[in-house]
């Protein structure tokens, strides 16, 4: 369904290009559109909260196939009353993505605003309030915050306020921020800098299983020269982070296999082989406990940290020693190597293990199987194929026989130690070049709008399918995140901290009066 | 309370007194008796079964003490039936021991008869009949028995079927057995060599909390030369066995904690310690796929094996090739060392492991906490006492801190690696001398009874607190089992082989008949 006609984006054009007005310096310019954007607030607070609750209240599941479409369309009208060009792109089988137009005249740059609309999965009696009913309160749960009624009198929202409901971090948030911050642009008579697209996902948290399909299938639509997407957290410190890859992700599960039937532990112990200990064996050979993977030709892929990657780190504030008392740990792995040096490498982190029973459930018996799960954390130049391959000679190094389903009596026979590996499809990682001139230029734009340097993260430890994006639209991506790190997100009582829309709509604001003019005096 | 009187006693001495014959030799001694308990059999199989079958309708959980007493009666009745001095043996709190007494004048050696007449509890919807209702199959059920009626035609009884009835190996059927077997004596006027004490412990399956202070009580009652254990199976082959100890045992429960809250595996993956990482690193550096322990000092108090010993199992049969088939098991520890051999030595075994999920419970996390269960088995000179403060220093050499219950935030904090440790008790091993004069005299009239050479068991894998009567009473013991191996002892559908009953009617007589003798014979 196609929203929009070429008559309306014509309007939208000429609309905008109506507020360009030339600015004397980039920190004057900064400046300026700073103090825009706090005015456009004062007046107007009520009003993008307002827009905000109104889509949080819209459930959205990705498989809720009436309500995401009601999402959709919302979404897309939303993006009209800015005078973009909106449609939604349909995939077979999928929730639409919501795809918007804004042209700049004289730009020279394209740039994607992605973010998703789809939200997790809720469990209802886990949230303190309803999670499609947005509530406010005057601080957070943790910290006693009570329901407050939605404000009325413009100039009142206050940072430490929060608004609970599914999404109102994850994802929603960033889309009426970044759509706000057109508004104060426009109030204030500034002019975008670049052409912006949008590109709103619906499947995200159902794992975005037509993602590579729908980018295929409008791969000359989504033509830009870089994507900046929403999605995720600031720094645990609130500080603005800006994020230039994820890990790429594997995972499998593990079954060793000891006597057809549990035996007795007195009377066929040390005779007959118990699986739980060829499976301890097993993964103590694979990783040491400081983290590091002991796999022959490991490494051998991982291409070594860049100096802008490691000039990043270094001057990268770190949460670590206070997220250690947090979680009561004395110290973490490699002498308490950073966090973000850590995420850099690959990991071998084991999700799981079972067999037997322990505490009251131990019964003295030599258990008939063992059980583990594994999940692999991959970087640049890693593949889930080539994860598998050396992981898989590595066990067989062991001594296993694999097999990837049960195996039959004759190959529990045939072999002295018997191992059934179930692989989990996986992804690889993706990195954009952190000294690229579009990433410098994001830096500097998002750092106009803060007004403060930026915490520049060259990866995030976890997973998501961007490499789908690398592959099929050869584009970079930077991660521009706003929402606090505190959000609850994926679980109940997800929320938004006021402060963080307040921030997010300069930091977008900035992006788009800013980023056009920096890209290209970036040497 | 006393069922008997010293006038009784006396009477019943002076009956068997008059059954005294001289033999020519052994051998022709030998055939005498055997002959003479076919006989007794063919005429008598049908009571046999009807005073086992009358005995097995009782319920017998010790913990069911209206049902545990009726039992005790009845065994007291079963022993003055045979002329012997019967009593309860109370110690307060636990079902009373069954002790009889029956004196062979002229007899120089003195064996106490021990059998336990309480059984495991049962899950009744596990059985294939009811477990308190003795019923006849004419072969196993595993091999699709069919239920049978009693037999009422002497002679008629086949060596085949079984009887299904909780304790019908464990430990009934040695009770009948025995005391058939001093009816058959009787009745061919065949005197008994040694003088019989019978001790029926009525709490062996509740873990025997009160053996200790039963036999301290009964210390003096208690004296004798030689114990006879009836208790377990024979070999798999069904040939008789003669096991001449038991490993002791001791277990611990070990927890490891990671974060306090579970953690992203790709946010956090290789820079938060993963608990289950840390418990395979500890159990692998615990012992290897061989089954040997690598506890520094573990084996300092290991025994070795003596030569004795060592020619037991070389001359004993092995089922070992035929078990690995059955268990689907391509090989066992150590090379296919022989499973007799094997249980000679300590083993640690690990009953379990948990922490995290796996298979479709698996999620990309870091666990908390994770949890093993270990059980070792212990032989001769071996403590719990000492194999507890080894395993602790192995674990501090692997860099943990140990606590005995939840670590504390502050404790947690102070520690890079902290565990905690639940031991439960244990109890030493046991193992009596194969080649004394009691050892070989037992060996001759076992023999003597199945015509046939006996498999000699330097010690059984399992574990009975049999320590208790070395430390009590200082007199060796020697168990000379009945039943069939496959029996489904401790578990539903409990039966005994009726050909086992048959034999080990022969054993028991032909160690009552002989054991006197060859005993003062033996230098």
């Amino acid at each position: 369904m196609r929203l929009d006609s070429m008559a309306k984006s014509t309007v939208a054009a000429l609309a905008i290009a109506a507020l360009i007005i030339p600015a004397a310096s980039h920190a004057q310019d900064a400046a300026r559109v700073r103090a825009a954007v706090r005015a456009y607030q004062q007046a107007n607070d009520v009003h993008v909260l307002r827009e905000l609750t109104e889509l949080l209240a819209m459930p959205n599941r990705a498989s809720d196939s009436v309500n995401i479409r009601r999402n959709a369309r919302h979404i897309a009208q939303m993006l009209e009353r800015r005078g973009a060009t909106a449609r939604l792109l349909e995939t077979p089988g999928a929730p639409p993505a919501v795809y918007g137009e804004l042209r700049a005249p004289g730009a020279t740059k394209t740039i994607v605003f992605y973010a998703h609309y789809d939200g997790q999965p809720v469990d209802t009696s886990q949230w303190a309030s309803p999670p499609w009913t947005p509530t406010l309160r005057d601080k957070s749960l943790a910290d006693g915050g009570r329901v407050i009624p939605m404000p009325t009198q413009p100039g009142t929202v206050q940072g430490e306020w929060r608004i609970y409901a599914r999404s109102a971090s994850d994802d929603k948030s960033p889309i009426v921020a970044f759509l706000a911050a057109l508004d104060a642009l426009r109030a204030a008579n500034i002019r975008p800098s670049v052409n912006l697209k949008f590109y709103f996902e619906g499947e995200e948290e159902a794992g975005s299983p037509h993602l590579r399909e729908a980018l295929t299938r409008y791969r000359d639509l989504l033509s830009a020269d870089l994507w900046i997407f929403g999605d995720g957290p600031v720094h645990q410190s609130r500080r603005q982070q800006v994020s230039f890859g994820v890990r790429g992700v594997t995972g499998v599960g593990l079954t060793t296999y000891g006597p057809a039937r549990a035996l007795h532990s007195g009377h066929y112990g040390n005779w007959a082989p118990n699986p739980l200990v060829e499976l301890t064996h097993l993964i103590a050979s694979a990783r040491d406990l400081d983290g590091r993977i002991l796999i022959d030709g490991f490494h051998d892929d991982v291409r070594p940290p860049t100096r802008a990657e490691l000039d990043a780190v270094a001057a990268a504030p770190s949460a670590d020693s206070a997220l250690r008392a947090e979680l009561l740990l004395h110290s973490t792995e490699a002498d308490n190597a950073l966090l973000m040096e850590r995420i850099m490498l690959p990991a071998l982190n084991v999700r799981g293990i079972a067999g037997g029973g322990v505490a009251q459930q131990a019964s003295n018996a030599i258990p008939t199987q063992a059980q583990a799960s594994i999940d692999f954390r991959l970087v640049p130049r890693q593949t889930p194929a080539r994860v598998r391959e050396l992981f898989e000679a590595h066990v067989r190094k062991q001594g296993f026989h694999i097999v990837h389903r049960e195996p039959t009596p004759e190959e529990r026979l045939a072999h002295e130690r018997i191992i059934r590996l179930d692989w989990s499809g996986g992804y690889p990682a993706s990195r954009s070049d952190m000294s690229s001139p579009a990433a410098r230029a994001v830096l500097r734009a998002v750092e106009m709008g803060k007004g403060e340097r930026a915490i520049v993260v060259p990866t995030g430890g976890g997973s998501l399918p961007l490499y789908i994006f690398d592959e099929v639209l050869r584009t970079p991506h930077i991660t521009v995140p706003m929402v606090n790190h505190d959000n609850s997100q994926h679980a109940a009582n997800e929320n938004l901290r006021l402060q963080n829309l307040l921030d997010g709509m300069q930091v977008y604001a900035a992006l788009v009066a800013h980023l056009g003019r920096v890209w290209t005096d970036t040497p």
